[in-house]
């Protein structure tokens, strides 16, 4: 009987790194936290105990602080590229480079003048903003960029229904016509097509704040009859209107908030006070995908790189 | 031997109350977290068993959704307060009522629409509103109203300093001129005075914001030699533009940014990339008082209800 | 430009279902955590709304509850696999369906009595055993049973080095003879073979145990020259060892415990005194396979279903 | 008007200090969580900024992890005593000094040996002990130290009721004979009376031992008529069994486990199937304290040192 060594990868995770831009007294935070990971020929490490192909994961966090100061963060998406192009490098056993950013994001405090304070800021809360990269030694293959953001917390009070489902002997759910529809949503679309990687700063920004805003008017505009329902329609519209998303996906927990019986105590209550559930919960995951990916010069390849 | 029950009181902890209020089809969303406890006469329950005194946690929570209904939550004060002198009401065994609600913000969404959308919101994050509110049934003892916030993270990227401090054979941290300065603030203040708890909602709600634009601004506008410098001046500034507020406690970690060294790497770092570091961290906690509380009719025996 | 639905699934997540064995005064207590899911054709529900192909979520609850009673817990993998069964009979549209199960342990109260007591129970803490099930309507396909654990946290206190490695100009970890070697252990092994799915409850439950043992003992016997190594070791261990598991993979982050600077003080610190560090930590991920999977007739599409 | 500066104290909080005793090849490991903190007159440093009374809470740290070492961890009372007279030394503006420690346990892994492993650990789980020492400058009053436990979750399957309480037009609470009984327990018990504070190592861990097995066992053979009835019989036993116990503090969440109603699919539970609920959860309360504080030499103003 033998044993093998099957897939594998190694890096360092969650490296909380923080770049002021102090060029002028009006300072920038940018406030990330990095996961870098390598695949390759990393056999011996495992089977040998030889770490001569390994590049430590200490020295990859080196590299990640040093690279906020070398390459600057300018997108964390040009920045993620820049890092694992690095590692690569520094790496000659390594096969694929895989880099994960999320970034917090901050306002500059309200001090009553004119866009807020030069140096001072405050957590905004809300989503986080996600970036995956994966690069690889082929340089016919470009790079894979996955934007993405977690933590989107959004509710329709109502134009939301539930009803004409399958029914077994298990079912005792009734049928709804207005209900809370609730999620923390997960996202994370890929960009495809020609020069793609070598979009800027300012594009990956701009594109960003795009999407995040056409998936929340989507799901504002929309009646929904299911999350799924209102997922893909998000999905649809984000593919809709930005040319290089070639998918998304959506992982959105569905966060029952369930209306209260106030009948007991002599109260009406049409759809005013909910209990807001924890645990469990409905959990929709689907995908939308661009059906002309070879419009995007996307290989069939491109298949096994599917979120 | 004697044994004898010391202090204790119970309740129910962390009702997810949400509130729609949707009188016209612009909807408003209220997200709170309520919990309710009970002081008093409860020893029979403790040491025989007799419950007849016990008014059970499950009707706690019942009337923390039934008053979100009846009274309605304008305000997280108010609300609280009612819901305060209802527990005091039914449960004649209890000497005071406790409740301390949490409220987690939204937005409309923006579908381009001027305002926002009407029933579609996104939640914003950043730091929870809070109160506690104490009621006796001493007539000639108003209800303690505690607002607060928590959660409430601020940065400085300069305008700090940390030197000049006390050194022993412990001692290893050099001084800085220059330094980012970070916290997750817990802060909460006293309001006292005439007519204190008959505030309106919108006074309640104004104080709120108020309260929280003075920290903020005074947290950006001071040169900090220290965390407690900072926290004592938010402190001073809020019981000087606030006339209700009689004394205000902060709990502020100290969330470390420490410059990262790439000097091996030939890469000089003028404050410009750091680590943020989760564990361990600076604590630290002080309260400011207002001197004059006689001239919000504060008796001696507040100290009792200090926070 | 077309837009297509790609991968989806949705079911119900967390469904915290405690059982309790009662046929004696001895009782027993089974403590889970169960979250379904189902895949199939539901693009009626996302494209155009239409729920008469969708089993709800709260039907998944119900039957993951009634399911404790009806067909009870002997082992999470059998309760799992007829769990994962019915929802299939349920749900025409659904091509397969995924159990994933979490137990949480307790043990007796230890009240003197000769093994604990009867109907008082401590939870255990340490690891969480795991279970996997997904189910096709393929008959020539068995279920596939990923068996596995999380937060299984080790510590060597010797024995293990870190040296040999990659240098670049990035570098700055000096080389070690001896260092604690710590991980929070997530662990999956997925059995195969005839008649893995009609295994035993007592079958189950004693190969978690064995699989359990020899992971332990062999991170505790093998001198650890990297992460990848004992991970490599552990798996190699189980396969041999265990002859129905067909492959395990690890996810293991590298919690680092550095040796504090003590000579500041005048004290020595050979290897005595340590931080344990949050982040950034190594995150080291690894698989290891059976090589002659023919023998447990194992056909080659089971590439697609690896871990 | 004036503002002046309340109570304040500052420290370092959360040092994950682990100790590795190797004096022999058969190793110990004790894995701390330390948080220290002083109070006394710093004005200066919140008013006009001046820090040099302020030893950095970055000395606190250095100290805490030298005194792992100066010290040694033979018991977490004696090393925060130790720990805690030291800063008094280091700070004269302090008036008192508290120490907070969690200490996590470990197990040696089962290797086959008689008493397992040398060298290699495995995390135990379940509860955390703890221990807060508060000392002061006044040589008459003997340092507090008050030790506990947190995490501990225990659960009775049968044995418990709740019925005769009280009802109003809130409550919809049926009444019950028999329940689960479930907590997740924080536990705090103070000593006091001559020398206590000169306890070995040994005395101080036999009494965490033999307290926690007086609460277990207290809470497996009480019939619960409330958790209000279990706290006080728990805190009874302690008082009753440990001569040096002065009081004990309990904060117990009632971890709700609900009969779930399987009467819609043709099935009996008669107390066998259960959901785990999360929130809300009843919150209760209670101080049990020794009555006769004289036989221990407690002083009166032991009354402001209470829990």
């Amino acid at each position: 009987m033998g044993v093998i060594l099957g897939q594998n990868q190694y890096g360092k995770a969650e490296c909380r790194v923080v770049r002021i831009v102090r060029d002028t007294p009006r300072h920038e935070i940018v406030d990330l936290n990095v996961t870098t990971s390598l695949r390759g020929d990393f056999a011996a490490a495992h089977i040998s105990g030889d770490q001569s192909q390994v590049l430590p994961t200490d020295t990859q966090k080196n590299t990640a602080f040093a690279y906020a100061k070398e390459h600057g963060v300018g997108s964390i998406e040009t920045y993620a590229l820049a890092l694992g192009r690095r590692l690569l490098v520094a790496t000659p056993a390594a096969t694929s480079a895989r880099v994960l950013v999320e970034q917090y994001a901050w306002d500059r405090v309200d001090d009553g003048t004119d866009g807020g304070h030069d140096h001072a800021f405050v957590r905004r809360g809300g989503e986080t903003r996600t970036c995956e990269v994966v690069l690889t030694r082929d340089d016919a293959t470009p790079p894979t960029v996955t934007c993405g953001l977690r933590d989107l917390v959004v509710l329709k009070s109502t134009g939301s229904a539930f009803k004409g489902f399958l029914v077994d002997e298990y079912t005792t759910l009734p049928e709804t016509d207005d209900r809370i529809l609730a999620t923390s949503l997960v996202a994370r679309w890929r960009h495809a097509g020609d020069g793609v990687a070598e979009q800027t700063d300012e594009q990956w920004n701009a594109s960003y704040d795009g999407v995040r805003r056409t998936m929340l008017s989507t799901f504002a505009a929309t009646f929904s009859r299911a999350l799924q329902e209102t997922l893909y329609a998000m999905g649809r519209a984000t593919i809709e209107q930005h040319p290089t998303v070639a998918e998304i996906g959506f992982s959105a927990p569905n966060k029952h908030h369930f209306l209260v019986d106030l009948a007991p105590f002599g109260l009406e209550n049409p759809g005013e006070v909910f209990v807001a559930a924890d645990r469990p919960y409905g959990l929709i995951e689907a995908t939308v995908l661009r059906s002309d990916l070879a419009t995007l010069n996307e290989a069939p390849e491109a298949e096994a790189r599917r979120l």
